[in-house]
């Protein structure tokens, strides 16, 4: 079974990778860029063979150690 | 217009932090983890109204800039 974690930092959180990339992307032509966000995406496979316990599972991974809940918000899936 | 990029390494690339990541998981106690690998998502807010606009400017700036289409593969969407 495969999980799908993706971990954004919550909204109001400064992001400085984005502005970054904005600003580069503002730099090299691309006109309109009003705003840049990046997260990070995590596929973790597992041999779980249940749907809602690879989903529990991979809730259970994010909350103890991929995503850091002070700053970032998570999203779990099974894909 | 909010453009949502996604990038990951091609399969068959190595994911030096997905494995590290699938260590640590294995390491505190999250039995059967096979797999793990890691991509980016960049969410980019464009002042372009028209979808398909928005979405060709997504695929323009993954393919100059946000990707490394040797060893990266991406899917753009407009959200």
């Amino acid at each position: 079974m495969k999980v799908r974690i993706d971990i954004m930092l919550k909204n109001g959180v400064l992001d400085p990778q984005g502005k970054a990339i904005g600003h580069a992307l503002g730099t090299l032509g691309f006109a309109g860029v009003e705003d840049v966000r990046v997260g990070k995406t995590i596929f973790v496979t597992t041999s779980e063979t249940d749907a809602a316990q690879a989903l529990a599972a991979g809730k259970a991974m994010a909350e103890k150690i991929l995503a850091n809940l002070v700053i970032e918000d998570f999203i779990v899936t099974v894909v």
